[in-house]
């Protein structure tokens, strides 16, 4: 069969702003696994095999509310921004309709019209269809077919516009919308889900014609399909199996759940992959993130942004890392938070470190317990392995950091306009427990810092720094300073 | 239809011990969201419309193992307490027929049937019956009817009394309980719950007239059933939809799961008013929780108690808060843990801060990672940004109090009957890092204290404040201890 | 009715590699709940009651991919190791008939022929596979009955082996492989499992007629169905109701769901013991923990190994232990962490403390937040309440430790060869805040160490020991290191 349509466009829906979100942003800009829901579906129209360059799909996304943060969101994005989209601007929102004829009338509309395309349209807040859903649906319309049309059979249809058909399974003759429904038809299973695939010519003109005399007041898009129907047209269905895949989201609770089976999807993709999860079903992952074959992750790890795992890393319970790179052979253990760092190769991490942004770890380090870096440098083989915090520090290799050491990064002065000052702590230093280092300072290569100095001038390479009292026993002098005899529950300090 | 009865009580059934809990706990104090099981059950009464002041209902409650529990904890609970109930004692636990048959027989029971009362009967173990089902099960009888019988079909009845009726959907004849059920008897998925409307009257003499000859050798309130049906009684029948509001509870997994359905209804009720959950399947928020929109809570959220958060707070994963207060605009950071504390608006927490009791921070404030806080006022504007312990202490406005502060508030000493002494910090002061304030002690507005300075007397306002020794370096002596050089493996401390 | 065989024997078939597992460990080393897949097999054969010793049940495993590793895993097993294992090595894997050919052709084979024994076989890869069904399964076979094979239902029965009968609900004719199956065979929901009873004589000589002529050409073990149905023996049938019970692990995914599956059945079974979980559906333990009734365990807890978890004690979320003995009435809060460690009775932990291996904490102690133990031993009644690190440490009883407390127990010196140094704090030693301990060095009994010192020598039992510098408040000077006054956002430490 010859195809009638040689060119195709893509018209997004995405003006409301969904008031049952109770939210000031747009609906369309709420996320799940860390993208807004418009970005999902954008994506997925990129990555639909249409053999044509997705760069060249004309796309038109309706805004209204908000518009200037949805056109700003998709300008923006670095993967979104190569598409070609034009926004079309409508004014008020008063249904489907009504915002497809705004788009229809457009410059973008008009060129579809002239070159006889289909346009298929998509609500902006399904952000779970495939690009395979989508390639279906853009297949081509038959010679003189006005429309196809998008259906499945749901478990609860309520809230969902009916497929009205010529008897059982004959073909469709209208959508009714729950509000104008009756019983009769509210018992319907097959609903319409707003995505369809239309004659450009057709709607622009049918959209001139529908009318807004329904229990809303609002002007619908099905309305297409008893106008097609009234024609004789030929009216395509093309009815889906997964009905999650067609999930919307209206409120916070919908919100979630679409947010639940991409998490899944994504989840179970890297576990074909060769990723090992304890229990995914604690796990979330954005669809950003990238993971290896041989990953390891336990309970509750959240991994977001541009996080990418290198193989044979284990990341413990609770890890959460956003926008941080990790090395092979990493062991990442319970409860460490990272944010915009880097972690080299068969370093360990944690538990309960605490990695800020800007901070870089080198290979075979050690950042142990209750160990916060800030804009930290750590080099390799090096190790910071308890209660300590490094901000604003270069340390150097095989540095051997003790426990409670701390950068005094700050103490108030303003030198050459800077409020925060470096600590420089070269090779192989070796840093005694519980000392401090007052910035702007350096510790020389190989330099020995006793335990309990307060560090305040450079230390040469090679020096022994000590800045501690000594220490004086006094004989008996204890009793002094202790009360009676207590019983062991009051001896327990609080 | 006139109604018949002008009055109305309710009876509940709270007197087992619920072996299969295997816990000492009376089986009606067991908790899911933070709440008794009797609690959820009263405050369902509670909230049911019935056209009367709730506090005017006349309820009883049937106690017996550990009845003192039960009574202390209605009579102390500040909502409960406003109800008008009677407890009625029950020795020894014989069955359901057994034990309504000690209320009716009470001057509660004799109330009642003076009042022509209609009396409605709970179990206390049905956690989540609806205010909905109270109210269409209170609905008057007829005149002349004797009772009105809650039935469900259950996917799986084992365990229930089966429903006999006269042919498929006839009337009913009476209730089988499972181990009186014939075959055919076990195959009936509709079960009766044990919550029954009666006639007062026809209650309190059918009561007498039951016998134990069954099985179990107990009283059954469903003989009651077989009465009616023999006196040709008209049996009304409310046939509930929703099967997880009848979900009993008999073991601990039971009570998991009762907990879980109670939770899930918290949050989708917080969500649809605008509460964003990231992955709600992960989170616990009590029923007595208070939550705005806006706020955001991330996957491992626990909130519990009197906990109330204003809107635009973020709550990061993991973060456990109980009667905590939180302002407007928080972002508190993973696996901060907070009880008994208040949180000012604009405030940042964590992640990891520990906030222990009576700790109240400021709006505008800083507490970072690895900081405990007990019985500490912390100013607004103020930050104690890293691994520090703050107890027994006033901090006041626009502190910055540097990484590893400790509070001593405890040496040992007995002060005027204290064993634990205040630390007071005024406005504005500047605390150096790694400093220890030996309380009591005060510092000064404005003051600066020096890294590394263990401070034992009040520092005047606007002083410096130093107790340190100073740093010697000794050239080319880091040799002397410093072991033959170590390979990277050897060099990590552990 | 006579029972043919009085011996018996199970055929395990783990030579496979499960290449979809993507991961070069076999596949029935992957593990859930903590042990190997095979181990779950074997687990349930010893659990089985035969009748019989179990040590005495002779037990094939046919080995191939990595079979050195799997011998060792069975061999070091404290409880495999008691069985009456032979490992048969098949060179190549083609196929379940090629394996189980191997093990009928060697001396374990011929010693089940010999003996006229029914041999069960299972595959490797079924870890949820119950005693109970194993019970069933090796019942005898009737005089002259070839073999007995066990089918199941499943909702979805791809890439299964379908059953073929004669009639809807006839003998089993055949099973084909979904790769060799017709449409409507496809549509058959009945499916084999790969586990069957043999005799022994007919498995042996089977085997050894079996063809690889199928679209995969390997050797299937099913093609002894069609044998048996040719030579008109009886087929016997066990159809299976759970499939749950069934559920094979292929790839990570599968491996993830079967290990829920198996989690739920350990929680729910500790639930009817006892044990109260407030949200088990984020709880993980391992099958090889022990639990006591009235243990409390909140969201998120990870238990694994030998942990032993006595009689009251309570965890709270998130809290993650490994090999763990905890006595009774403990209180461990959240996310503390602890490995190979035991932790006395009515002793409080955490929250966030970390018990790394070898560390014994007494009774009636506490050890509070962000504190790391090391091969610490912490004596009765005493408290290391904030932010220490001990590490190589013998503590008394009744001691108090106060916050910041490192032992410096490495700086790099080697003394008799070792580079850790051990501190030893005698009983009743009052040990001020931010002190350390330069070990090796002993505090004696009752001593007093004051804030803010470094020891580096012994203290004798009942001295004050002090190390730190005088106080010195210099009027005036805070000024000289203060900036102009800051905006309270600014005053915030990084």
């Amino acid at each position: 069969m010859k195809k009638k349509h040689s060119s195709f466009g893509v018209m997004i829906l995405a003006a409301g702003q969904g008031k049952r979100m109770r939210s000031n942003l747009p609906k369309v800009l709420h996320e799940i696994g860390g993208k807004p829901l418009l970005y999902h579906v954008l994506s997925a129209v990129g990555a639909a095999k249409q053999g044509v360059d997705v760069s060249q799909v004309p796309v038109a996304i309706v805004v209204g509310h908000q518009r200037e943060a949805v056109e700003k969101f998709v300008q923006e994005d670095p993967v979104l921004s190569l598409m070609d989209i034009t926004f079309v601007h409508q004014p008020e929102q008063r249904g489907t309709g009504h915002a497809a004829r705004f788009a229809m009338d457009s410059e973008w509309g008009e060129q579809r019209v002239k070159e006889k395309a289909a346009v298929l349209v998509l609500p902006g807040d399904l952000p779970l269809i495939s690009p395979s859903l989508i390639e279906q649906m853009s297949s081509p319309l038959g010679r003189g077919d006005a429309l196809k049309l998008l259906t499945c059979d749901l478990p609860d249809p309520t809230g969902y516009g009916r497929v009205v058909r010529r008897g059982k399974q004959g073909s469709v003759m209208r959508i009714v919308e729950e509000k104008d429904a009756t019983m009769r038809e509210k018992a319907i299973r097959e609903v319409a889900l707003s995505i369809y695939l239309f004659d450009a010519a057709f709607l622009q003109v049918g959209l001139r014609k529908i009318s807004n005399k329904n229990s809303q007041a609002e002007y619908y898009l099905t309305d297409l399909i008893s106008q097609a129907a009234a024609r004789r047209k030929k009216i395509n269905v093309l009815k889906w199996a997964d009905h999650e895949d067609l999930r919307g989201v209206n409120d916070p609770w919908e919100l979630a759940l679409a947010g639940r089976i991409l998490n899944e999807r994504v989840l179970r993709s890297w576990a074909m992959k060769g990723v090992l999860f304890v229990d995914p079903w604690t796990v979330r992952i954005d669809s950003s993130v990238i993971l290896s074959e041989g990953v390891v992750l336990h309970p509750g790890v959240i991994l977001t942004g541009t996080t990418e795992i290198a193989a044979g890393s284990e990341l413990g319970p609770n890890v959460v890392l956003k926008n941080v790179q990790v090395g092979q052979g990493v062991k990442i253990k319970a409860g460490t938070v990272a944010e915009d760092s880097v972690i080299g190769a068969q370093t360990q991490v944690g538990p309960y470190a605490h990695l800020r942004p800007d901070s870089k770890v080198g290979s075979r380090a050690k950042i142990g317990n209750f160990v916060e870096l800030k804009k930290a440098v750590i080099g390799d083989g090096s190790s910071v392995a308890h209660l300590s915090y490094l901000g604003d520090a270069e340390v150097g290799r095989n540095v051997n950091i003790g426990c409670g050491f701390v950068t005094c990064n700050y103490d108030g002065r303003v030198i050459n306009g800077q409020r925060k000052h470096k600590t420089i702590i070269e090779d192989e230093v070796f840093m005694g427990s519980d000392c401090q280092a007052v910035a702007p300072v350096r510790i020389g290569k190989g330099a020995f810092v006793a335990s309990g100095s307060t560090i305040t001038r450079d230390v040469p390479s090679g020096d022994l720094a000590i800045a501690r009292s000594k220490q004086v026993n006094k004989t008996g002098y204890a009793a002094r300073f202790r009360p009676a005899p207590s019983t062991p529950k009051e001896s327990k300090g609080e």
